[in-house]
């Protein structure tokens, strides 16, 4: 099996339908963006991955696809050097807002990483093994998620209220939680916060405190807050959360708030590519990084920062983006084969009613993804549902994600400007 | 090839005559310790390795070896554990010279490096893969070495002279130089100093500028002197070096000369761990750190490290102690696929009149080494030499480095004590 080069890449947009979660910047829209690669090889092999679907995405992930053919499967240096070739015109204001303030490292990273993850989907399956063994083994046979909870409407405007409901309080929120927690059994639990002024959000996760005494917390509201908000609601939450997550915006905004605070920073807004690293280190901005490998550059380059994490004595957990089973695969095998993982990750999946991957490979137990067998990542497409939510991309209207127009609709006058608090 | 699981480990000390190098600690002994692994596997494939050789090392090898059957051999955290479980009682005093200050992860991550070797060629040969397409693809097909000068004595003190000749001043030094790069096409020199007054170390760098022009050069006291002296010889050779290697003692040490020099400062004594890492970065203390999977924990480990630099903008070489050609098909294999190598690497190959393994594979082609074609490591051993090498451990009566003895019959009252100038 020495042989297994890349013959050609499909790319697939597909939308998902998504509930009106809201966040600091505004909305969900009514659908999620997402891509799916197919990477076929000479082997007759092919490997899978998802990734993001807004358009400016898929441009880089269609020139990039072209520059394939011909790479060999196991060549991951070669794949970072033919996607860094082929989109060396990237500028870095590059619509996403989906990784933070774009740059061409990290529309580079994130582009790499989407091929990367079918590769290794295509060496499993050539070898036999797990994505996780290729990764050097699983150090745990199932990764815990956390119960990620959000303030969201009944329905979008002008659509019939959906089956999870509203969230628009402390009471909401607490309900959420108990669905979430007795439906999967999670561990632990994070708010996404930044919607309500803090004295709400505060509330509510005391009201979960009181709801869930050994679950562990943590509120994430999206650099809504300034620093001197941030200071407040810090010094109520300090030894209720197990880490406050991006409460104020930029390396030194979080910087400050954590020189005046003993509750642990966690981010995946302010440092979300390797040239964050240092200057987060030296200021001793944040304590805890949420790795994505959507958006560092994969499973390889998403190890490099656990390593570095580790070396620095950093926490890590693992972010996440709307997303369906084949990237919750790929962050299941990347989890189980990082030993420095010290959270539970994150995960949008309880919030997807839509799917792509054939049932029976994914599963949560007691708030835990067992590691799919494999080989490979171990989950098939779908080819029926595949097709379905491609026409769904075609028809819905959306080609970029954009959480302030919707808002506009029932606040007129909305900017999404942060931050608000 | 889903199975690929540890039936048995041997481990094969031999020794190897070693030419008298001299060096700030003393002299090199008449013979070298190295060890040899082999994994077996329920394949019927062996993977194999080179290692330390000297008797704390071997104990540890055995002790780790005994625990390694069943192990799958792609699993390379579980590799982790079981030998750090094993080496549990691991004392911080044992006595090695080679990696620096010994320590419990740094003797753990020694022994892990041996045998995650040997793994990723039994992967290598399951697979039909080169080692370097396993690590993520060769950026180069051919790692570039240095030409390492040593002075030296005619022959070991009661012996014949060896086939190296004497090298004990400036003309001698560039004698060797000459030697060296005719014979293997260096495109760098390294001298290793720390041996005579620095003057004349100097002397010996500006005769080697004068011979060589185009040559990058190097030299490397191994912290033989004080901060002072460190201070005087960087002021005199900047713009002369690419670096100054371990001028002095302690990451504090290095630091306070970084301070006042504009010439780099290359490490494998103040850096030669991962908890060395934060503080060398903090404190400025030096520009590049010589890598070595040998004890920084395997090919992974070293690939880690190599991230750590990039991201914190610091260069990257590779250091050597006494080695043969399976140490160098590993050092081969990571080299070409470590795309953060910013200098030629070291070796002592052209030191070495003996061999382990099977002549063709290795080659110097214009100082550079091309990657073996594999699969594996590429490298074959020679059942013959092990056994004749292994015969002459049993008979040597060397059992660990020592280059201070040796010294002593030349130099009664020598210590090898440290800074000297």
């Amino acid at each position: 099996m020495s042989e297994l080069t890349i013959t050609g890449v499909t790319v697939t947009p597909i939308a998902v339908k998504d509930p009106p979660l809201l966040n600091s910047v505004g909305v969900h829209q009514p659908y999620a963006l997402r891509s799916v690669i197919e990477v076929h090889t000479d082997a007759g092999l092919v490997g899978i991955a998802e990734a993001y679907g807004d358009d400016p995405t898929l441009d880089r992930l269609r020139r990039a696809a072209a520059a394939l053919p011909g790479l060999d499967a196991f060549d991951l240096h070669g794949l970072a050097q033919r996607v860094a070739v082929a989109l060396g015109e990237v500028v870095a204001d590059t619509p996403t807002v989906l990784i933070g303030y774009a740059s061409v490292a990290k529309t580079v990273a994130a582009t790499v990483a989407a091929f990367e993850v079918a590769l290794f989907d295509a060496q499993g399956k050539a070898t036999g093994r797990r994505v996780c063994d290729l990764l050097g083994g699983a150090v745990r046979e199932a990764v815990p998620f956390s119960a990620y909870l959000f303030y969201k409407w009944a329905g979008h405007p002008g659509q019939e209220p959906d089956e999870f409901g509203a969230a628009l309080d402390a009471e909401g929120i607490v309900a959420q939680a108990k669905w979430l927690v007795d439906r999967y059994g999670f561990g632990s639990i994070k708010l996404k916060g930044g919607v309500f002024p803090p004295v709400e959000e505060i509330a509510a996760v005391h009201a979960l405190r009181e709801a869930f005494p050994d679950h562990p917390l943590r509120l994430d509201p999206n650099a809504n807050w300034t620093v001197e908000t941030s200071h407040r609601v810090a010094a109520e939450l300090e030894g209720v959360l197990e880490y406050l997550e991006d409460p104020t915006d930029h390396i030194a905004g979080m910087a400050a708030v954590a020189a005046r605070t003993a509750l642990p920073l966690a981010t995946n807004m302010c440092v979300t590519s390797f040239d964050d690293v240092p200057p987060a280190i030296a200021q001793d901005a944040v304590q805890i990084i949420l790795g994505d490998h959507h958006f560092w550059g994969g499973f390889r380059a998403s190890q490099k920062l656990a390593g570095i994490c580790e070396t620095f004595g950093l926490g890590m957990s693992m972010h996440s983006n709307t997303h369906l089973g084949l990237s919750l695969a790929a962050m299941t095998h990347l989890a189980a084969a990082t030993p420095h993982l010290t959270y539970a990750c994150d995960t949008h999946t309880p919030w997807q009613t839509e799917e792509i991957v054939e049932p029976g490979a994914l599963s949560f137990v007691d708030g835990a993804v067992p590691v799919p067998a494999g080989p490979g990542l171990g989950v098939s497409l779908d080819r029926d549902a595949l097709a379905r939510l491609h026409e769904q991309w075609r028809t819905c209207g959306i080609r970029w994600r954009d959480d302030i127009t919707p808002m506009r609709a029932v606040h007129p006058g909305w900017t999404g400007e942060r931050p608000r608090f």
